[in-house]
């Protein structure tokens, strides 16, 4: 089941030719000890973007043994995302906005750099420019082709990232983000946010972007514009910053762009996507995803509020969901791919 | 027009969901004096592809001043793309299989090298397969948007790998490949490609291509192996080196290939395409093209044997004209876009 929230009709995107796109990007925020649980450690971070492509396109991953897995061994949600896809045959393209470690796969670049910790400065203003534009361009490309894109991203550390935006940008987010953790590190988050965005006021919007966002959500913002059709930006409260940079350049692209995301997102009681949204501008859809019936540990963790969303995973069931497919459905496929992890021993090897 | 030869049919094409690839590698045969003229100088051949990539998907270039052109002046054959595929609306991506100079728009890394002299060796062999599985990879992916893929090329010296390819895998080749240039130096050509495959009797395939081929016709092959429909490998003699390795590897592809060309090609008469085409086994389509009655000196260059193919011209012109557009309609099309590089004054400043 699909929900609409903000006005969304994401009946509206059933039937429509698309792809997935998955941005990635890395920043040092990830390194800050305790801001984030994409990666079995600090250092680990940097590989999970990475790993997350390859894991989505072959299934398993080369940068590291296994597959991205929280310090918990709560394993990544491209497994959501790999398995809604792949119910629905669609095609899945990496786009490389400024990740550390590139993935071994095939890979669109937008000639970005990897983010710096944003309290010094994450990117040069002519990198974040030149994100932009080459994701313009690839938007531009992409519309004579597609009729819908289905955006998913992996950033470690992303919803610090993402805060930082949005309080750039005026907005009240403060202890509003979500966490891939059940215990969402606000205090934290908040503090290197309200430093990193200090003295920005008054300043032009890419000089803005350059110093506090990730790559990704530059380079997701310059996609959306530079496409014609219909958008779902898959993921959490990360993308309803990227959807405050769209709003910046072209308001006008607003209207066509739904969030979708997870129920873990829109129940997580440590965040406040509805309230983010809802100032923006932005609709959300989430696919009602329900894992507390999965004979595996590892899946249950979801309904405990561990990672909840990310690589396009909520964007990813919906799609599948529009395609008749119920979030059991969904759940068998992804214990499919889990159980034939499981039974390689790799997955707690990373 | 369209003129089909060893049993091509060019109409199975018509109204397929396709999109075209631009793909494109260097290696440093083209800085052997003489051997080129895909590029104002030697040393200026290395940024051909990048700048070819740059003006499909601009209309101008980065990487060099004006736009690639011979040391005469006549300019890329990437107009003739450009034209055509704007005519019919074609989502162009560009994949570097391996180019020295990458260029300023977005690209596909299938993680391949630039490819060194083939009398030392082009690529290691790891290099060579991991082109050849990212081609695959990527092949796959677009299976599940496009009917057809429409793959053109950019390498300067390109025929000299092609020949020494073709050479490698047991093919009567010498003197039948084609060239940019009207005086199509074979003796060069032969004497460097004969020296490059010494040696290389009894070793396997992907030896045999690490050592000879460029970068393009490992990528190429591996992506039209990964696709599962049809394929127009828009290119000259080049394609057919191609084809010959998709041969190698899976024969049961070249059903579903046909070479697209031009008429400047198939009527070169100091190159035999056709007869390469049916030793491999895969049939051509040439659009027949002629810019005679053009106003412009630099583009009745082609009709005197100038550049003649190239950046997927000819296949790009079929895919206009199974759209219903004539030679002249894409004359025009051509004429408006070098009038306009004309008027900046910038085409001949590279």
């Amino acid at each position: 089941m699909i929900k609409d929230y903000l006005g969304a009709d994401s009946s509206s995107l059933k039937g429509k030719r698309f792809a997935f796109l998955l941005v990635i990007a890395t920043t040092d925020v990830s390194l800050i000890p305790g801001i984030t649980i994409a990666g079995a450690s600090p250092e680990m971070t940097h590989y999970t973007p990475a790993a997350d492509a390859e894991f989505l396109l072959e299934g398993k991953c080369e940068v590291i043994k296994g597959i991205p897995v929280s310090p918990e061994g709560i394993p990544t949600p491209a497994i959501i995302s790999r398995a809604s896809l792949s119910l629905v045959n669609t095609t899945k393209l990496v786009v490389d906005a400024g990740a550390k470690i590139k993935p071994n796969v095939p890979f669109i670049t937008l000639h970005g750099t990897h983010g710096r910790d944003i309290r010094e400065g994450s990117l040069d203003v002519d990198v974040a420019n030149r994100i932009i534009k080459n994701g313009i361009k690839l938007g531009e490309e992409l519309s004579n082709s597609y009729e819908l894109l289905v955006i998913g991203e992996s950033v470690p550390a992303g919803t610090t990232t993402a805060l930082s935006v949005l309080l750039a940008l005026g907005y009240d987010a403060l202890n509003k983000v979500s966490s891939a953790s059940p215990r969402n590190p606000h205090e934290l988050k908040n503090k290197i946010a309200l430093e990193a965005v200090k003295g920005l006021e008054g300043k032009d919007l890419i000089s803005k972007l350059a110093k506090v966002s990730d790559p990704m959500l530059i380079g997701v913002a310059g996609i959306v514009i530079g496409f014609k059709g219909k958008v779902l930006l898959a993921g959490g409260t990360q993308m309803v910053a990227a959807a405050s940079i769209i709003k910046e350049i072209d308001k006008s692209r607003l209207s066509e762009v739904i969030i979708g995301t997870t129920r873990w997102i829109i129940e997580d009681k440590s965040a406040d996507i509805l309230g983010l949204a809802k100032q923006v501008g932005v609709s959300v859809s989430a696919a009602m995803l329900d894992f507390s019936s999965s004979k595996y540990e590892g899946l249950r963790m979801y309904e405990k509020g561990y990672v909840k969303e990310g690589v396009g995973a909520g964007g990813s069931a919906i799609m599948a969901m529009l395609n008749g497919y119920s979030s059991k459905d969904i759940l068998r496929k992804v214990e499919e791919i889990y159980s034939s992890l499981i039974s390689e021993k790799s997955i707690f090897s990373s």
